[in-house]
């Protein structure tokens, strides 16, 4: 007695239901019950096409399953814990339903390739949500990329002013990002959508199934080649988790900056008020919340990613229980990785750029001294030594209190006797900016033409 | 309108209520209301101390935070999810039960000195829970240790038998992990309970505050040295979080052996009914699926550590939003380390070995090998000769089909004219395990020093 | 000088010179040679060929390069840890051989895209190589199979014996595994061969550069949109160490049972002598030192991943020196992987099994009860009374101390009188695994159905 | 052949040698010689105080391990790839130098008790200069700190200015944060410096040792209770790599303050030359590569304990190949975490604050806008109006360009009968700081009681 309070502690319940608690998935997994539905009514139909259950049955275990589908739909269904998981509560519920029939359904079929086909298509339609939102995002940059093609601001590496680029290709740049997302996806779904119904316990099934035809009801993309590893394959779950990380990596990045650009020393961007906190003391001051939140979220994407990978470390063939472990982490991925692009969509929709202040920013910059090195290199002169005479000009500029393309043309000759009247149009940030219109560069011919292309893609 | 439906996707509430469901936390921070209460008590007590409020309202407040309590674990507390966390909500609360005195209890505090010192509050009392679950593992291994200290198995390297062990200092290798656990808890726990109120939103306040009679009244350690710090540390997380990691790890290392046990070909232990699943069909069947689960669920508690480890990296001074990611994972390997040390103790004390098959796989393995070899040592023959000439003795006896010890006088004397009749003494088993009785060792002795040592610290 | 001491520790070096040592890469980037010397041989023809530089200074680089390389690989060539990179080891000793016209190569181009393109072909090249060694561990795979297609042994689930399968199928099970594992090589090799190059520093060149010729001569995929994302895009090599922790924990899942299956209570390998280690007293004994080894480097190309995937976290725009920490991570887990697969395709072509082994251990785990209950339901017994008769069958089997197939007709008639002669042949094993021969089943006809389909492949 | 080459690529060897490469240590475990020499040295002595081995003999090992050192030391060693490891380099080298002596060392050790002292020592060694280098970098801190107790800055939540701190109490809170280190590596060093010698390779020795008076010896806390436990315990080396990750956690942060100040935008900081790059073009330009890289490598720092963790996941017992994988990961940690903190220290002595600029930022920033509000409350003016009349001011104020403290009277008045000239003295930001002088605030009071702390511990 006083013992088992040793180890008790708060579980004071007894043995069986700790147990029932820690082996359960009912919890989690009847979020997979449009798929379980999806899942045995194709396989009703099939058995019934093998003729192996009668074509009566096949249909009423179709419409108790459409009517447990509004069961659950509308609320009415009782889930019920000591039932296990979502296949058994719903099996168990048809078997009341439509009596025998429902018995049948399980013929050449198991739990363990029936769990591997619903986890299976799960995956694959949160896949395509998230294909879906990313198209959002994308398409919330392109526009503002449309606006702002013209919008010059400090382009940097290492944090520190480098060249002007243009706003709009500052944004592209991210709706590239998301276009590989989109990609790697649709390679995951590839391998996601396939169907391992008829591998059964491990080997496979005496019955004369016929999976293709199940996949092509499911729409998928072919079917499993070994039963042993069809019920022990969870890669299409890592892959999926490894295409959120980078998704999440991504929208990391761009919050990183949101964050930046909305403190006051850069005060580059209008924080709507739907994505932040304000004080009442400081109308001024406000918190990007959903920006700090999202970048905080991408750490949750990650460890579960590092979980599923642990998870399948070093275990033996075949179905093992440790690979009830799976569902939890990508559910909780689906839901971060499904609000943090749609909300992402929405804040870009609704945000606003500072265009005076970054045009400020850069005039104080000295982003024009690549300029006017290369404008020396044009008059003849090495290198090496432009290079050396532009420091100067920067030197004397910064002495002066002004930006190099305030310098007078006396000014400019007391660093060299080659500088004219022309360095004026070199040094305009405009200018710089459009010289660079080769393909992918941050010239405006540039910036619409991947406009355009993502615009393309987007139809 | 068609734009807008495409990152729309699932999510038909308007941004609103999207953004509330993902800044929100209160679905989950709720369960620190008795923290939160505790704390909130301690704060106005001081208060009225320090005379900033009066004794009146500190004694108002406290009732009705203890009558709120009382609400929420009645059921009867009602949760706003658009008060965002437990805090406001409680907050809320207090002022409709006792009005401007409850407006008052927020003086010289700010929500991140509060939440920092509910969150510090839950994870130490969290981390000295695990300590007794900890200690009740520990129990029961000594227990069965106790039961075992002359039952001998094939001592694994390499999973190679290499040496026969007691079964006793086999499970005994498990308890002295989880003592360092233990260990560590404590000094994690001797640096999470520090008390951050005084350093409110991060510049400390000007109120006349005592944070030490707040930190002893809640029994803990010391008090913050730095309000900056104070307001965005979340190391003692990390701790607790790395600290659940290594006892999952060791969890999980004894799961591997019981899965392995239970299968036939070793067949060393019978799994208790309550955490296993049997079969109808094949009797003897058992599907070790509490410690499979178990052994899955180490992935969890890593992915949580990686997942706050990331969140951390590279964050500026001081509280970032970011840090509302804390909670969460703490929270969910809070359940799993309690849940899994709960049932481990459980199985344990229900837990029978096979020693019969032990013995008998023992006898199978020429585990007295080196015994032979040590032995010829000890009649003066040179080391190297001495392996040659043992390696010779269990060619044959695997050639006459019979362990060593089953070796006449005359098949030994073939192999060297050294062995005597004194032979057999050596090679047996229990002699060869008494003789390692050195501390740590694995003879009689050595173990029941360390079954009291143990028990000596379990009281 | 006390105070130095302090920090100083064993770094007794200058301040200069730890920098240095902190900064530098050319220790682990000049493995990266090949791919720099042909994108820059590249890069020259193109600006030949564009008429930014001339044919005789482009004719004159390549020469140039081309006796580096040769210098490099004949270990002539003397690498400087002062000039910090592969890059600037190979530009600085260029000008030392061809003068101006080497000065003239960087025209258009910097060091961010440099590093890119030469970060890319190598990942690529890598790839490549790895999916070459998949194709070969496959190889080894099948041909294995190929002997053990009637090979049977017990397949399990949750390490229980379940029914019986064919060794061929099981292996083959990875085989299908490595196969996934090659697909995703090739979509991530699709990603990773883009050609960042006219990028220049992250705005893109003023130069006429022809990015789609470069990318054309070094056999890549495409060219570069945006030149923001591509000096600062590192998700290539991300995907690269997705793939390569999946190949890894397929190969410690066959690694988990290769070190089980060689401990002598299962016995069901013998392991190559190359890749375990024996001891010279227990002359049966076999560590399985190479796969233990591969089940460990796991952990290593997991954190590797992890490692990239936290310092691209919250990254800003554009290239962040940061970055410089992606190459290490990727060339640990190169030499890793290509190791491993290297190594395990050799074990695989030495292995050898003790068939006879696992046909005992199958007739000894009543792993055709399945198969009787399948019987009884042939002859009309419902479902649920033909699995407790079954039971009863094997509780009976084992009191006698002999399989079930070993019972005599006069025992099966106590379980049931729907029990005939035919039962026999229905529990033979061999009958029960050819009963599952529909697709992806472990029956011989499946089994040599995937066969021909992988050798298929492999030509 | 052809087959050969499929998965020989360009592993040209014979399978030996590849073998060779893969299993062998001495490549790295060779920096573990000192504790390896002095774990043997102790080992000797102890074995002739038990009158195990000679006096003679001892000394004689003594002696022979003595060169060896020196012969590492100088140079003039020749390690031997075909011996494996440190341990088998050192063993065949005191063979050679003092014969049977020599061979004689071994009695009673086994190879994974001596692996398991050696890393031990190793690992207590880095955590110990680990301990020094943190000083040294608080030491670096709080010479700042007394610099600039009453420097003010914007103190940030959220990434936004919200209240005027002392940027001397911003330095301390990384000083605290790295307090906490240091006593988590002293407990983690406390746990690591356990004798395991006496293990032997899994089950104890039959000589009669005495581990205590080696741990003694060896500067160590005590003895293994578990031969079983102490062969394959790796618990220390994972905490070595945790708390290795929150020190590069918290210098990640640091660093990211850094980078951002450097920022022009901030400008903040002068960052050192030696710890940046400069640019010939734009003289005022630097990149902050070395904060950069700093924050980059936490991530190699989080992987090597993802790695560890992945490796020791699911390991029966007890001493299992897989550990090898463990020194790798630390050592590599090891020489970050030395490096990063060495260079830090280094970089924090030479950091200058542009201390103009974070005044001239803070005036602009309405950051005292809360001691309006407070001051209006200690007017009567009750919370809630106190905030809405503060609000008002910060718009005017806005409104007239100027900031709150630069409102005339008569522009108060607008705003509230209330205000009066003493409000001006309130909106001092140095008056502002100042009161918050209760412990760990950030007026000048506690900077320097922090800092008087800080300064005592230091010695």
């Amino acid at each position: 007695m006083a013992e088992k309070k040793m180890w008790g502690g708060r579980f004071r319940q007894k043995t069986a239901a700790r147990v029932e608690e820690y082996t359960q998935s009912v919890s989690y997994d009847r979020l997979m019950y449009r798929q379980d539905i999806a899942g045995s009514m194709a396989h009703a139909r099939m058995l019934a096409r093998q003729g192996v259950i009668s074509a009566q049955d096949a249909e009423q275990i179709v419409d108790g399953l459409e009517r447990i589908r509004q069961e659950i739909e509308s609320g009415q269904f009782v889930w019920r814990a000591e039932l296990e998981d979502v296949h058994m509560n719903i099996e168990s519920r048809l078997s009341e339903l439509v009596g025998d029939a429902g018995k049948r359904l399980h013929t050449g079929r198991s739990r363990n390739d029936q769990v591997a086909l619903d986890f299976r298509l799960y995956v694959s339609d949160a896949v395509r949500e998230w294909q879906e939102l990313v198209r959002g995002v994308i398409a919330e940059l392109v526009k503002q990329a449309e606006q702002h093609v013209d919008t010059l601001l400090p382009g940097c590496t290492h944090m520190q002013p480098a060249q002007p680029v243009s706003l709009g290709h500052h944004l592209l740049a991210y709706a590239w990002m998301l276009r590989r997302d989109y990609d790697r996806l649709a390679d995951c779904d590839r391998r996601t959508r396939v169907c391992p119904l008829g591998a059964a316990a491990l080997a496979g099934t005496t019955y004369p199934l016929d999976p293709a035809s199940v996949a092509e009801e499911l729409g998928m993309h072919g079917t499993f080649r070994n039963s042993m590893d069809a019920v022990s394959d969870r890669d299409f779950a890592l892959e999926a988790l490894f295409c959120a990380s980078l998704i999440m990596a991504h929208l990391s990045r761009f919050c990183e900056e949101m964050i930046i650009w909305a403190n006051p020393n850069f005060g580059y961007i209008y924080l709507p008020d739907a994505y932040a906190t304000g004080s009442s003391i400081m109308p001024q001051k406000k918190n990007p919340d959903v920006a700090e939140i999202m970048r905080g979220k991408v750490g949750r994407v990650y460890g579960a990613l590092m979980t599923l990978l642990t998870t399948v470390k070093g275990l033996p063939m075949t179905y093992n229980r440790d690979l009830q472990e799976d569902k939890e982490p990508f559910m909780d991925t689906d839901r971060t990785v499904s609000a943090s692009l749609s909300l992402m969509a929405g804040m870009l929709s609704e945000l606003r750029f500072n265009t005076g202040r970054m045009a400020s920013v850069l005039r104080s910059g000295f982003l024009n001294a690549t300029e006017l090195a290369d404008y020396l290199v044009g008059k003849g002169i090495p290198f090496r030594e432009a290079h050396h005479l532009t420091g100067a000009a920067v030197a004397l500029a910064e002495d002066r209190g002004k930006p190099l393309e305030d310098l007078t043309m006396d000014e400019f000759r007391t660093i060299s006797e080659c500088i004219d009247d022309d360095v004026y149009a070199v040094l305009a940030y405009d200018a710089a900016v459009a010289r660079r219109r080769t393909q992918g560069g941050t010239g405006p011919d540039s910036v619409r033409a991947q406009i355009a292309e993502l615009a393309d893609w987007l139809e």
